[in-house]
């Protein structure tokens, strides 16, 4: 979006970058509202039992659909990040201005909370589940994996589509980071949930209003969508490349 | 498929234009074979039982698989619509005719009809399962619910598909337009069942005979995919475009 | 393949033939080693049950994986028919010599035969499934179940991979064959096992010795794949194109 | 990656190429994390049941999305190999050099190695689950599993994105050959486990110091990728090309 790290005022207040967060709105409101969506459809086929292993598919394959879709829908117009990690991980490797990361914080924030009253509503007031560390693992625990999982995020936007040397791996660059969203779900679902998303949890807890928790849910992403952009931005995009845009 | 409002008579009574309603008929009724049918499977499997977390996978990957093929099977000759939301929203943005949309209706929900008795007759006279708001929530609530899940239909379709701005999106469209469905359906399907297109409620009505609330799946995708068309229309295709063919 | 109906000696022949029937015999085997495997994968893991719905979509998902990539991995040397339906629809349209058709056959057949044995021994001796019809459900039922979703199978083929004006749609061609599959059989398998492609239910009946209801699988699968064939290619190949190489 | 088949120091020990072995041990780690994980979250919402049908397309879903995008994420740096039978496959055919591919393979275990203790860290200390051979399986049998479907593993890496004649197939080839992995997991996952990766293997091997059945995993990858790289590369990559790189 920008090539300076923290951009001129024209830049963040354009009439473009206004487009542009109204893009990261409605991406992040359709991606939480199908995700979340699928966690209260379980709650209410199995009148809220455990999760088992047919509901982790349902929900795991869900986000990875539909955030591959929303980031698609995004691409052209802001990037397609749909998810604040995602937003602060480009800004450390330079592909974003800090004004403009904030904005799009505000969007998908935004997107989230609206997505989570419109499920409240169109579900005759089902409660909204949130995320929260599982039993038997311990806060920490759930940070790192967090950050494991939100690294392997990152590291794919920036390999297939932020990278100018991506090539034809941008063709496929939403599927392949929908796809990573849906895979650590499965693996992480039953510890700490697998957000790798602080927009995607914040929704629901604004909505619940049951915030515990939540603050795993920006530091474990946040660190590392952090390192994933430090790592990738540093080590594989040639220094001769100025910053370019975050579009794929 | 055509550049003004309401279009010449050549336009939409050609042989192209045949040739396309034959297709949303073809696509159509593929469509709604595989989808329909994944939901009589799960009743025969389990002797009828309320739907269960598998049942609800099973049910969205095929509609998801089966509409990413649809689409892409009649893109290169009608656009591939195969619902009548999706080709009210183009026609509200302009992108096609309304006498050339008429046709395509006609097309999609005879494909339907079609699909729905060649599976009553298939499957030795089995029920087909018609779309109906589920217990707990209210008809409106319904509404709402198919309003904003064929609004991420239609956004799709214009982000990846109708956008002339699209670039390399559209190669993978196909298969977000299948997948956002897909994701959806995972949401939804418990609550309004998650139909996002009337052609695809219409049929299973006309071949059982029970069109209880199949208004609801005519008002909702209607209006969501009129207003995703109307916003993405206005919004983020630059005006001096001239309309452009749907098809992709 | 060939621009003849019925080709020349040296064009079945050649040395690019025998490689073109070798690619058939391994994509072929491959992907019946995967679909039939998934299929004893499910009795072993819940000794010989009936079909539930999460063994449905274990089934259908890895058919429509194996097909996927068995398409794929012979697209750019025999067309990647992996299917004597496809083979038999692609002739009618006239896309490749019946001389060379039957070669492709001979090479889908001892595939599935090859990989049947192979399955056998490598479960120990665990029994291989055979498609039959099932309980309830007329031959006649199950014959025109094959031959509805044959049709969507080898309309698949011809719009994404045959069709010379496919454009893009090319690139996700295997993808699209692998999923209608997997669609299909979420639909078509608890009725007449959902097989569309004589080689899949051939090899299991001659490793099982069990041939009852197979005549089905080459009667449904051939007339709806020739149909398709005939409609497709009649009506939206342009009729001043020679028939081109099936190859995608 | 390199021209000769035994290479120059130089070769192995530049900067790109520790770029490259650092490229694998970060997408062989993701790969792992979620693979391993998955099979740790069955554990968990089940405690510790037998394996399901549900549980296995949890399973084999993860594995295959997760390998697809650590395959697309490699793609342009090491070309993704992520796996030391994929690695010693394509040396076979002359893909890449023997000292090269020691380096991948020591980088790919180590990979493994630290995702499975990352994975007893942010599990609370659960158990790493292994492969071994199913009970009323043999080695044997075990070991001619592993060698079809790693065959078929590395057949599609060759096919899709190492043949210089593989066109655009080279833009779904992380896509081909993430499903493929998906699909023979769904068939072999009951009877071998569905390895087709020594690495896959060892990394939980060591975490949980359980080496039993280990060397069927480094035995049947290795001969079944062997003989996919010396079919595929004799027969079907011309002659007259000189060995290219394995990137794609």
């Amino acid at each position: 979006m920008a090539r300076i790290a923290f951009g001129r005022f024209d830049d963040s207040f354009s009439l473009g970058s206004f487009k542009a967060y109204l893009a990261e709105f409605i991406s992040t409101l359709l991606f939480v509202f199908a995700g979340v969506g699928s966690a209260i459809a379980y709650n209410k086929l199995t009148y809220d039992a455990a999760l088992d292993p047919a509901g982790l598919v349902a929900i795991a394959i869900c986000h990875g659909f539909a955030l591959f879709v929303a980031v698609a829908v995004g691409a052209n117009i802001s990037g397609g990040h749909v998810n604040p990690a995602v937003t602060f991980g480009l800004a450390l490797g330079g592909q974003i201005t800090i004004l403009t990361g904030v904005f799009y914080w505000i969007a998908q924030l935004l997107g989230s909370i609206v997505a989570c009253f419109l499920l409240k509503f169109v579900t005759g007031g089902l409660a909204i589940p949130t995320h929260s560390v599982a039993a038997g693992v311990g806060a920490i625990e759930g940070v790192v994996m967090e950050i494991v999982i939100t690294f392997a995020l990152v590291y794919t936007v920036y390999a297939t589509a932020a990278d100018p040397k991506k090539g034809s791996l941008g063709i496929i660059a939403p599927i392949a980071i929908g796809f990573i969203v849906g895979a650590n779900i499965l693996a992480a679902g039953p510890f700490s949930g697998g957000s790798m998303n602080p927009a995607r949890s914040f929704g629901p807890a604004v909505a619940s209003g049951d915030f515990h928790d939540n603050w795993v849910y920006w530091v474990g992403p946040l660190i590392g969508g952090g390192v994933a952009g430090l790592i990738y931005g540093n080590l594989y995009i040639p220094s001769d490349h100025a910053p370019l845009s975050s579009e794929y």
